[in-house]
């Protein structure tokens, strides 16, 4: 009973099995521009490196929203498994939406997942996003990509 | 000058700022058929519902990998913003690797990375999968792109 | 105005600052017996190994409640920083009710947190515990003290 | 094989099963003052509320090590189910080495697991500590017990 509320809350087609997969069609969700502080180095050494970084500022705009990069937090590791990071930030919108943005990266690609109680962009809270920066420094250029 | 060591891992051309963004072209990693077990309900309210389930098996099949689906569990969170499921399971090649899967999806949409020891599967740790399942119940399909 | 609502969640009593710290008292919350299957490796190498252990069955006892132990995983990652371990199950009490364990251990020292809707437990939800098992394998015997 | 590596790893006791359990000895490990930003409101309904703070600064000193805080963040969820946080942020210690602590709250009680590549420090890679509170504000006072 419980459950059929989980599950109702799923709407989307349940397409032919056996069917040839289709690619998903991608759309511009917005760039950005996001500052980071020095890296702290937690551990380095010739197996591995883990870092945290403070996420100061930044910007960002597209086709829906604009607004700035604010408070979070990046956490790198660079493992045998090649190099994962973590990151949480708030955006905040032009018309005073908070957004949380957590990310995770197997470098040089990254997947994002948003979070907000603002009506505006509960939208936001049914989608994915995917980047990858066209630098990776303390300053980073990310175009986010809808899927 | 371990910074360095971390950066030149990171091999990736810096496009020039300003150019036009162009979507990543996506293709076909694997599709999966996973069985999960029951739905052990942890919180059910008028509010939100949190369950657990455990990842049984199942298998994957695709252009350059194939095998099964083995242990692992889904936490899902129906709260006020939506459907999230956090999952971990891992994929057993036909050939003999380990594949850690670790996936968070805003639902209707599936994020995925990889991570492996295993040398003939070492560049699935830096890719990144989106995916969307066909159905969304016990026995989940998916086709997993590769962003 | 939110906030309050946020702090006013928090009773506790502010104590002197500056006064001497006395140590908590800890109260035996629950004996386990936790039941693995076999570790699956997903890395190891001369600097690290990573593993995924599926939590079967077991059983718990203790002063105010008692159960099963149910679905769940491990994950264990020996690093250069010593052996983390990341575990997230289910325990069923006799009277029916659904518990989620999350744990985060730096071996041999585990750390737990609950999560329940059932009301009998609620007192779970604000409860801290610790423990360290009598010894290491794929059947974990452990005491949770109550912090 | 290499099970064996890493259970070799973990060198404690097997006590005799069926031994009346008794409870650990706490030490002080160090009493902090975390000073945090203003929360950032992500979501706030009658029904839950989910903030991010950004931890800027502060101060730690105990018997074996004594230093500043610096860059960190803290996500708060007051849920159905009590309140949540975690915190993940950086002791710099007067001596010169960056320690990790990430932490996990279920309010007023904290748990924290530490990590860290100074050679000095090593000893708190296998160490848990414990906390609560002495007030819930944008600047905490906690004194960490090491369990």
């Amino acid at each position: 009973m419980k459950l059929s509320l989980l599950f109702s809350l799923v709407a989307f087609a349940v397409s032919a099995l056996g069917s040839k997969p289709t690619p998903p069609a991608l759309t511009l969700l917005f760039s950005a521009t996001v500052n980071k502080g020095s890296a702290l180095i937690i551990e380095s050494s010739s197996t591995g490196l883990k870092a945290v970084q403070a996420i100061t500022d930044g910007s960002f705009s597209g086709p829906k929203m604009k607004g700035t990069v604010t408070t979070g937090i990046a956490t790198s590791v660079k493992g045998p498994n090649g190099l994962k990071v973590e990151a949480t930030f708030v955006l905040q919108t032009s018309d005073g939406a908070n957004i949380l943005i957590t990310e995770r990266a197997a470098i040089p690609y990254v997947e994002a997942i948003f979070e907000t109680g603002a009506e505006a962009y509960d939208w936001l809270n049914n989608v994915t996003a995917w980047a990858t920066p066209r630098s990776l420094s303390n300053i980073d250029y990310l175009d986010y990509w809808q899927c």
